[in-house]
């Protein structure tokens, strides 16, 4: 966790006392459980709630019952003594220490997802709102780097709003992964405690029982979870990555919003540099590289080994950490965006009429000229646009077989641009289900 | 692709002649939207379904013309402009390449998930029936590779049969990701065809339509898909490590079937070794490394870059091909698995009772011992097992402690194997739904 | 393999054939070794020779024999005896298959390096003549993507030829870690095998004699060879990337050969895709992907286990087939990549003088402004550029704050190219040892 | 960074107090060399060092500059220009950023492969030791976990020796590879710097100056840097795993010290269970998943992007300290394990006489009989001990055909131990160099 690329409430889920304080939720729910069933008495779950409810666990304290018994949920039990009373010999009645580790590992990774679908919503909110404004910004598309046909910014935008929707719908799926309550007892058998304790438990923290623990989660769960993660911040790098070509000193089709106090570089004042996205380039390799260890994870030994903890304990926090972080930068970097509209155009027009190419070889063929044949028409004259500078239409008007098989208006018309922006309302129906 | 790690169906489903198969009914299919929406003549569409309907496409021709041109697409209409005549100019009409090769490779994925969901359940019906033979065969549970508390073998069968029960939803959920048509055209914009086509093409293929593809399906898609494929992988690693553990010598509850003519080694003809299941380690790290280049071909640049295409010539048919055989092998190791409930009896004896140690600290605990209390009585006596082989349950009857706090039939019936089996009806019904 | 990502000759070296007949001759060297020592009769040792030396291995007999014994090693014995006649009961004495195995793999890994050196080699030999022939052709240099300061084509070229120089050291480095060869026994004692006879048929291999190997040689050693080809991959990946940049429309500074039939695009006849470097960098994401199974094959499991093996049948031949044609096609590119100094000019030029704004800067600090003044100075007249599409020379002309600090003909010489070239033999000394 | 995974001196290494320190270094030495050159006053070079070489850098302060300029080289020069006055205008002259990060990140990590060669020599003394002490202890060797030879548990430890001496000399290689200096100006032609302040500082601060470098030190270096590490942590978890192995309740033939006060586990306090080295697995599959995006890291856009920054910031610390850690923990483990001599003896004899299986069939070859009847005989004997519990000397010796081979002398001298460790001093020898 790097402060710079973190920010308060995903780490504030990560603290000792978040953790404590779900720990404490867990064992007292188990206890009202435990109660109900007639295994402790009402009375200490209520003295349990009453006093561990409202207490401030001391981080400090609990830390230095660990260093002696090198055992951090015994090191937390203890603690919970001191401030419960005798009552809380009843607390962890049957229970593992996995049951609340495990339990609450899943309840962190559930909000964090929240707030990771709360950052998508805002993104999403954003590359709609500028995929609008930009409907019908004409822009050139790029296959392979090299001019294609004309599209719109607008639909790029609407490429990305359509991919981070797909996100947030393999989020959920990731939460709906990861958010179950195990409270089986040491093997998973519920020898030493009623899985109505688990039922209940479950309940109350938003989960659902998991249907076969041993002792831990299955981490083909959280395989998963992290696994979805890394895809995420794969689409995170590929926004990013667009918007760092669109800053490059040649095409300036846009720009990373550049706060008039910044300073570029400290020698060349004049470079505004696309320092967010290429950070978020960063930022995605390191989420993604988190799916490895979390698939390594899932082949524990028999009902488990404590191998993947340390793991765990790392990308829990890093991965859900760094992607807020992400998706909240991007967020920004979409809002602000400065979009340069009249070099999109000066851009598109860099080799003049080349990109309706793909339009007058249809037309050819379509006059009748076989396919090879159109081919090499095209060709030919496309070959002096791009290595004597000439104009493509034209060449082409000049063209003796060409126009043998097209009059000038049908070539002219082949230059229009509204024939490639026809289809852009259909394209906004499907992704926002409206123009 | 290596043979030995190949099944036929899957190999086939990605054979040149599957693929050419395919490009051609995305063609043909488009050539029927086209003459419906009146763009080609009816006849021509008719005529290219009867020409190639039923042809067998050349792929030695293919290639020669390949090799000419450069170009996968061109050389198969070319090729197919020989085997139905004049009527191919109409073949292909506004459609790019990638329009043909996204489409086909989307079909080819999709064919792949069926063919590994009927794997699943191959595997899913082998753990049942096992899991059900083996429900009440008692067990040591272990953590970290110690003895833990008992359990049944049927429960560890119930635990793998739930995990790839989850493994098949995410396959359902991948196939659902990756099932998708794209036929936009150069950049995506329908410029050169009209999105009615990608509907017709979508449905007779059996897939939906790309809300936005910018010549290219979206790669975020097939990172998701290749990501599940590696989870699924780290489940088949799971159950094979289980089953390397359970065929240690020192073990020995269970061993992969040998067959009379096998030979284990050259030199030890005693020796039984687990080879499919570490074959199957190996693997399940080769399909999980296939989820990184995956993620990494989602960031193409702009609309497109080809950078993706390598990649996926490679993993397509490696990821699909050996997670179908390690789907088979371990199907064929869970059926043949040859249990041995008397070692696993004889295992669990070995620390005479020390495994129902568990059930007398709370007992202790119940009885109004202190927890700090308690632990120091059982492990005292536990000791004592451990370092000098005394009997668990004679010494804890010895004790005057634990005397004091418990009587001699209250400690003995601590030592009740049932104690640990009576909620694996409760288990198998959460799995099952039945027992 | 993929037969359009593969080269003959490091294909042949994975083929069955080329592996039987490195088996053979570790079996008939130890033979040598063995009737030196005398355990063997040397008449046998010489027919062995005789009669296996200028045999062909039957591939296909080999086969059916191992589909019975399901066994490869004595499979090929087996066929060997029929080749050898009743001398072949000497061969494999005391040796157990994987001295056999791992040996053969090790000579293969060994002999893939040296086609690997070979094409560095041939690559490092593009880049230098094309770097001395561009040793003096100004182009931009970028960071970010943004224009920085001028430098030549020919430093370009000079940091790639000194990263593949140090890929080449490390090459030799990852040939060195895998040249051992293991011949000791069922668990590594040579308790049925004299070390003697590893020792020389280690030096008639060209390896080193492994020194504690456990059946198996460890597989540290070859992790570290695959993480190696990773790297390599990386730095082919960042030269394919600044390539596929220049190409760029936008930039066109350079651009792959594109020879006079070839067809870009079936439908924009106008487009020179950078393929050749889009696919190489899908290659190298595939090459460094191997690197990951190869490092969880090191924890096999006490003296051995067999997981690692499925993994090496693949990316043995995998990694070392598609590096060996990615590092060949990379050379190819730069031999024949057409370079054009005009663009680069008129690249740089875009904004008029702004790549000179630092030596301004640094003048005005020299001259006795503050560095915060300085910055503010030199970034107010570049602002003017970047926005008005000023020259920045004469913004700073007519800026009286700057000319209190600077005289005329000071400012005039900050825009002198050969400022910014005056290091470069300096460079290209360091990294040829001559200009 | 986790707290209970770091020791401090690694962590210090990466503290920002460390950094500034070494940034502060990075410009005095400069400012020398500037000074020698005649750029900038020598008496200005001397105030630098006077007032900045006993300087505090006031941590708090620099980042409330960098809050406010987003540039945290200006902010440590800024800060500078406070402790320094006037002079401190001298500072950084015709230096960029990243001459000044860059060779910072580069003398951090090879100070910190300077405590990981110290933990690696620690933990080869540690193996050294314990491997003398178990020259002779004789123990079952394992493949594919089932029992195959015998060898001594000195021999395990020699091969854990000889991985971990192999990592020694990768990591000396990956300390070369870093131990680089760039200080080259903005796109690494010296225009605004002398090379020769590059060699001083390089010089001074224990590197060698970057050949080429681009503004940055290229990344190769780095990719290499941290799959070393990859590799490294590998080891780790070979041995690590191992050891779990051998603490397994059936094996048990060694254990992790279980220091008197701790306790293994809330429920079961007889459990002793490997958590140090469980542990030590899932911090290697972490320190392993570093590799990735440092390799990915590589491939920078032109000169240079930031992207590898937000890597770095992450994996440069936890790379190491991860490392750092676990090689600490291990050499702990291996120093403290407590070996079970006895138990070893009783787990080879578990299958009476089994492990002599291969003398005896290689006694059957030599005696005439044809491997593949030798195969036969044994493999009949043995299987009564296996399926029935009989005892393999006994039944070989009643065994008619056996015995037309072999006398009962030779027969029992198949069952000699000694027979199986003649070689451990060579073994020993070729490791440690003497025995």
């Amino acid at each position: 966790m790097i402060p710079r690329y973190s920010r308060p409430e995903m780490v504030a889920l990560w603290s000792p006392e978040t953790k404590f304080r779900i720990w404490f939720e867990i064992e007292a729910h188990a206890c009202d459980a435990l109660a109900e069933i007639g295994i402790i008495p009402q009375e200490a779950a209520r003295t349990i709630w009453e006093k561990g409810g409202s207490a401030e666990f001391d981080v400090a304290r609990i830390d230095e019952i660990e260093r002696e018994t090198k055992h951090d949920v015994i090191a937390f039990l203890t603690h919970l003594a001191e401030i419960v009373g005798p009552d809380a010999r009843f607390v962890h009645q049957g229970m593992t220490s996995s049951d609340v580790l495990d339990t609450c590992f899943n309840v962190q990774l559930a909000r964090a997802s929240d707030l990771l679908l709360s950052d998508v919503d805002g993104l999403l909110a954003a590359l709609k709102e500028r995929a609008f404004e930009h409907k019908d910004t004409i822009t050139i598309g790029r296959s392979h780097g090299i001019h294609a046909e004309p599209t719109t910014f607008g639909v790029k935008l609407a490429q990305a709003y359509a991919e981070f929707d797909r996100c947030r719908s393999r989020l959920v799926a990731a939460r709906e992964e990861i958010a179950t309550c195990a409270i089986s007892g040491a093997v998973g058998t519920f020898a030493n405690i009623d899985p109505r304790v688990e039922e209940h438990v479950a309940e109350k923290m938003g989960l659902k029982p998991e249907p076969v623990s041993t002792q831990v989660v299955p981490r083909d769960r959280h395989a998963m979870f992290f696994a979805t993660l890394g895809v995420v911040a794969s689409s995170i790098e590929r926004l990013a990555i667009e918007i760092r070509h669109l800053q490059r000193t040649e095409v300036l089709e846009a720009e990373e919003y550049f706060s008039p106090g910044q300073k570029g570089s400290s020698a060349m004042p004049h470079k505004r540099n696309p320092v967010l996205t290429e950070n978020l380039t960063g930022l995605a390799r390191m989420v993604r590289s988190y799916a490895l260890p979390a698939m390594e994870n899932v082949a524990l030994w028999h009902e488990r080994d404590i191998s993947h903890s340390s793991v765990e304990r790392m990308i829990g926090p890093d991965a859900t950490i760094t992607l807020d972080f992400a998706l909240a930068r991007l967020t920004n970097v979409v809002e602000k965006l400065v979009v340069y509209p009249d070099n999109m155009l000066k851009n598109m027009n860099k080799f003049s009429g080349l990109v309706h190419s793909q339009r007058v070889l249809l037309a050819l063929t379509q006059a009748g000229v076989s396919r090879e044949d159109s081919y090499r028409l095209v060709q030919r004259n496309a070959m002096k646009v791009w290595e004597k500078g000439k104009d493509f239409l034209e060449e082409l008007l000049s063209d003796e077989d060409v126009r043998a098989a097209l009059p000038e208006d049908v070539i002219r018309e082949k230059f229009d641009l509204g024939y490639h922006t026809k289809h852009v309302d259909t394209i906004f129906r499907r992704v926002f289900g409206a123009v």
